[in-house]
């Protein structure tokens, strides 16, 4: 039985206390949030702590806050000897003022309105101590099927690329839902190529995939496309991914 | 039962026959290809024609061959009165050389080597005469759930869409793919969030679903990445796009 409290009550912080909730072999001890209010759909209440002098020692504590305060709650724990990890893509590991100190890193894009099984979400793991890999590994299994090793400077490469393939993502999203709008069309209409896009990729790799004027040189519909784009941001994003593309097809 | 030929033997043309193949009401009665080894798989040989004047009256003959061959395999069709439809997203009704002219475009991102449903695969109409779109929307309704009519205007609109939320929705994909190979991760650890991305954007607006440094404006962590990376495309890519969500989000 691995025993783990929880710092936090954002949207990291929620889907994380309910995932803990259901793994087996795994002890959700406290909740610590400033906030008990937000959390109270959990119903943690019975657990929920809202000073730091009343946090217990346990296997793990995990802080799922806003990057900035990560190192300020890292301070605010009076226990000595107790491994503290922080949920974080971005900031260093370093950043927690604890001896025994670790990374918890779930790579995914959490919605409050939208519920998630975690099962399939891949976590990140890194310790300043060995030792400490194996307690951070079992409660990784305890709530997931896919987890890495990834080192620092590699956890900033991930956090990166995930701004790509998501964030970045929603706002190719975000600017067919334009032009659809612009022109009389439901964004529904796009929503079976958004999922076939995505499916696509799990099968092939990005390069076999790529279809579309850009991929095929076919400067002609490029051309059209641009003289029916009028919204200047809209027309400079379409000319640099365009090129993009098909300077990525030269280096093949 | 409608009767419906195609001419062509690429992508959407297999797609296609295959479908059509497999659909109630609906009879295939010829093939025409150039090239009858490339469809021989779908076992279409005794329906296959290689010569225009060999083709027969139809309800509706589906012209799916690339854009710029479109309007010489019309002016070849030998057949008066016959309604001819083209398949593609870019392509003006009128380059068809028929007086009965129609759109047949089915929005989805067509490979070669993956399956798919037809079923819920977007089908865009236009019709020169009123009276045949009651036909295409019967043939549309024997493949698919998802019927639309889309003007020649409208069409143009939505393929530049197209382009946005799937050609450069799979570059990103690339894009975080180089990443993780610069860094020696596997992309497998993208995938459950790439899923999700897509998967979010299914039951909340892109303007809902968008999270990320840009979105919140968080200049330091968009300053580390940009001190990552070293590559000046990624560089740029990086800089405009969340410019542009910036920008965005300052508009609601």
């Amino acid at each position: 039985m691995i025993r783990v409290s929880v710092i936090g009550s954002g949207n990291v912080a929620q889907h994380l206390i309910r995932a803990l909730l259901k793994a087996a072999d795994t002890e959700l001890v406290q909740v610590f949030s400033r906030n008990p209010e937000a959390i109270r759909p959990l119903m943690v209440t019975d657990k929920t702590v809202s000073e730091y002098r009343l946090l217990k020692a346990v296997d793990v504590i995990i802080i799922a806050v806003s990057d900035n305060a990560i190192k300020m709650v890292s301070e605010q724990i009076p226990l000595k000897d107790q491994l503290v990890v922080h949920t974080s893509g971005s900031v260093a590991m370093e950043a927690l003022q604890k001896n025994r100190s670790g990374v918890f890193y779930p790579l995914q894009t959490f919605s409050k309105t939208k519920a998630l099984s975690f099962e399939s979400v891949p976590i990140c793991l890194e310790t300043r101590h060995a030792e400490d890999m194996t307690i951070l590994e079992n409660l990784a299994k305890s709530l997931s099927a896919a987890i890495y090793r990834v080192d620092s400077n590699q956890r900033r490469g991930l956090h990166v690329a995930a701004v790509f393939v998501s964030n970045f993502v929603n706002h190719m999203y975000q600017l067919g839902y334009d032009i659809c709008n612009d022109n009389n069309l439901p964004f529904d209409i796009l929503k079976p190529l958004i999922q076939e896009t995505a499916d696509k990729v799990m099968l092939l790799s990005p390069e076999e995939a790529q279809t579309g004027p850009a991929r095929r040189n076919d400067t002609q519909t490029i051309n059209a496309h641009l003289s029916f784009l009028t919204v200047e941001n809209q027309r400079e994003i379409y000319k640099l991914l365009t090129k993009s593309i098909i300077d990525n097809g030269k280096k093949l």
